[in-house]
C-alpha cells in the first residue's frame, strides 16, 4: 500500500513515474542495459539527456537567452557556487532574506563577498511575509540580488518578482519550480535542487542568461562553473545520469498533466483546502500573512502543541506521512508538491477535522 | 536480453542489483514509499545509509583513524574539492602523472597552488607505465602527493602504494576501489566518483584521515569541506539519497560474493584471460608494461586499425557492448569492473579469437 507522502524533500514521486523506472529498470527500451549501466557518451543516454533538457525548456517556456543546466551540489551547493560564479569583479551581492534558504544563502557569500541584507522578511512570529520591492534597500553596484521564491522551511513564496533592471535577479526556485508558469527572462539566474518538483536528489538545475557567463572567479571549480558546463552540455563530468532520466520521466508526466498552467490549478485547489481548513479553526493555525503562503509548503501549528505526538501519530495511522515540521520552526508542515494528488490532501484534512472533533 | 556491458563508466551493475531496485521501487519494506521519496531525515533512510557506510567501512577495512563521507561532484569535482581541503597554509602539491586523470587534477590544483609533477609515467608510446617510488622528485614540503591508483583511459594501474612518512597521499581510486583490497592506513585521503564499482553516477566517495579535516581553505564550499561533510555525518546537504541505496545494494551483493580478497581472485582470473588472448596474438597489442596493466580497463589495439568499425559491429552483434576506446587514445578498451562476469570476458575473448581467424 502506497501512503500519502508529505515530506519536504526528497518528496513525493508520481506513482507512473516509479512504475516506468521499476519497467525499464533492467533493460531500457531493447538496450539490454539499464539506465544506470549507460555510458553518459553513448547513444542511449544522450537521447535521455537531450529530450529531458527539451523537455524542461517547453515546460518553463525558457527563452532562447537562456541554458539549462545539470549540476551536482544542491542548493546549498549553489550558495557557493552562484557567487563564484556571479560576482566577476564587483564584491557586494544583495540578498532578500525571507526565512532560514535565504539566510544560508547570505551566510555562504560571505565567504566570497560583503553580503548586503536588502530586506527581511522577519518579525515578532518569525519569517512570515516576503518583502515587496518598495522595501528594498538595494546598495550601490550589486553583483546580483539573490532571492529565494520560496522558503521550504517557513512557508513563504514571492509571488511578485520585480524587474531590476541591469542587476541580475538570483532566485533560489528548488521548492517551487515546475509549480506554476515562472517567466524566465525575468531572472538572471535560477536554482534547485531537484528533489522537490523535478525528481530525486543528486541533480541540481540551474538556468542562467547567456551573457553572465564570463563573470566566474578564478576559484570556482571547473565542475561548478557554468561556462564550463554550458559549453560541455552538462557532461563536462560525469553526469548524474539516473538523476536525469528520473527528472526526464517527471517532465513527461507533467506534460502529460497538461503543464504548469493544469498544474498551477491543481496547486491551488490543493492548497486552498489546507489553508481553508486551518483558517476555519482556531484548533490549527499558520503564521504566515495570507498573500506570501506558499502553495507547495504549508507549516501549521497546533494551538495546543501537547498534542503534536498524538497528532503524528494518528496521521500515521492512516497513512499520512512526514508531517512533523522542520525543527528548527518545530509544529506541523505539509509539503504538497506536484506529486501529492488532491486526495491525499483531502484525506489530510478529513483528518484534521476529525482530530479535532474529538481532540477539542 | 541482457547484453555485456564494458562500458568505462558509468558501467555494468550486479543484475541482483538492479532486480531488487526494481522489486523495492514503489514500496521499500513497506513504508509505502520508494527510497527516491523518503526524506533523508527520516528513520528508512536514515538505517539505509547507516548499512551502506558500515558495510563499506567492513568492506575497506577502514581503520578508525578514517571517515566514509558521501558527497557529490564526481573525480573531476574532487579535482578542486582536494586542494581546497587539503592544502592548509602550503602553496605546493605534488602529482605523479600516469595518464589523463592524473593531468586532469594536476591541471586543476593549479587554481589553488603551485602543482609540481614528481613523476610522469609517459613514454613515448603514451602513458604505459607507473613510475616506481625511487623516481618521484618530491618537492621539499608539498602538502600532499596526489596519484591515480587506476587510470581508466590508459589502463594503468599501482599496485606498490609506497610510505610517505609525513606527507599525506591522495588516491584518485575511482576506477578500482572495491577491485581488491587496499590498504587503507596508507593513504590520507582516497576518492571516487561511484560509477564504476561503487554504484551509479550522482555519488562520490571520499576515505579521509580524520587528522587531515583541518587544512581547509576558507574559500572551500562548506558543501564539499570535508569536515563539515563529516561532522554531519554526510548531511550537511541533500545526500543524493537514491545512489547512496543503490552503493548499499551494491556492498550488499560484494559481501555475499565474499568480499573483496574474493573479488580479487576473479578480477585476476578475468583479466588474465583477456591480456593473454591480447599477447598470444600479433593481431591485437596492449601496450602498457606488464607491472602496470589495469585489472579493470584493458585498452587494446587492432595492429590493422582500419579493422576497428568491423571489429566493433561484429561485437554488438553479439552483445559486447561499449568496446570502443576512448577518442583521446583510440582503439578498443574493455572495462571489466567486479559486476562483469567471467561468462562476459570469455564471450569476449572467444569472438576477439574468431575475429582473428576469419580477418586475418
Amino acid at each position: 500500500m502506497r501512503v500519502f507522502n508529505f515530506s519536504a524533500g526528497p518528496a513525493a514521486l508520481p506513482e507512473e513515474v516509479l512504475r516506468q523506472a521499476a519497467d525499464e529498470m533492467l533493460d531500457w527500451r531493447g538496450s539490454g542495459m539499464s539506465v544506470m549501466e549507460m555510458s553518459h557518451r553513448g547513444r542511449e543516454f544522450m537521447s535521455i539527456h537531450e529530450e529531458a533538457l527539451t523537455d524542461l525548456r517547453e515546460l518553463l517556456q525558457a527563452p532562447a537567452s537562456h541554458r539549462c543546466l545539470f549540476l551536482q551540489g544542491g542548493g546549498l551547493g549553489e550558495n557557493a557556487i552562484v557567487p563564484m560564479n556571479m560576482l566577476g569583479k564587483r564584491d557586494v551581492a544583495d540578498f532578500v532574506v525571507t526565512g532560514s534558504w535565504s539566510q544560508k544563502s547570505l551566510k555562504e557569500a560571505g565567504k566570497y563577498c560583503k553580503p548586503h541584507v536588502a530586506a527581511s522578511g522577519e518579525t515578532a512570529d518569525g519569517f512570515t511575509r516576503a518583502p515587496k520591492r518598495g522595501e528594498w534597500q538595494l546598495s550601490d553596484d550589486p553583483a546580483y540580488v539573490h532571492l529565494c521564491t520560496n522558503e521550504t522551511i517557513h512557508g513563504v513564496e514571492t509571488f511578485d518578482i520585480p524587474d531590476l533592471g541591469d542587476i541580475p535577479l538570483v532566485a533560489d526556485v528548488s521548492s517551487h519550480v515546475l509549480s506554476r508558469p515562472l517567466d524566465v527572462a525575468k531572472y538572471g539566474v535560477m536554482f534547485g535542487g531537484a528533489q522537490k518538483n523535478i525528481g530525486i536528489a543528486g541533480v541540481t538545475v540551474v538556468v542562467v542568461r547567456e551573457d553572465l557567463l564570463d563573470r566566474a572567479l578564478s576559484i570556482c571549480p571547473s565542475a561548478f562553473e557554468w561556462r564550463t558546463v554550458a559549453e560541455n552540455n552538462s557532461m563536462f563530468n560525469t553526469p548524474p545520469t539516473y538523476p536525469i532520466y528520473i527528472a526526464g520521466l517527471v517532465f513527461k508526466w507533467l506534460k502529460r498533466q497538461g503543464g504548469l498552467k493544469e498544474i498551477e490549478a491543481r496547486n491551488l485547489e490543493k492548497s486552498k483546502l489546507l489553508y481553508d481548513t486551518i483558517d476555519a479553526s482556531s484548533f490549527y493555525l499558520n503564521k504566515v500573512e495570507r498573500e506570501s503562503r506558499s502553495r507547495m509548503n504549508v507549516p501549521f501549528f497546533l494551538a495546543d502543541e501537547s498534542r503534536n505526538e498524538d497528532f503524528l501519530a494518528g496521521a500515521k495511522a492512516r497513512g499520512l506521512m512526514q508531517l512533523k515540521g522542520h525543527k528548527s520552526v518545530g509544529g506541523m508542515r505539509a509539503s504538497i508538491y506536484n506529486a501529492v494528488p488532491l486526495e491525499g490532501v483531502k484525506a489530510l484534512v478529513e483528518y484534521m477535522k476529525e482530530f479535532e472533533r474529538t481532540r477539542a
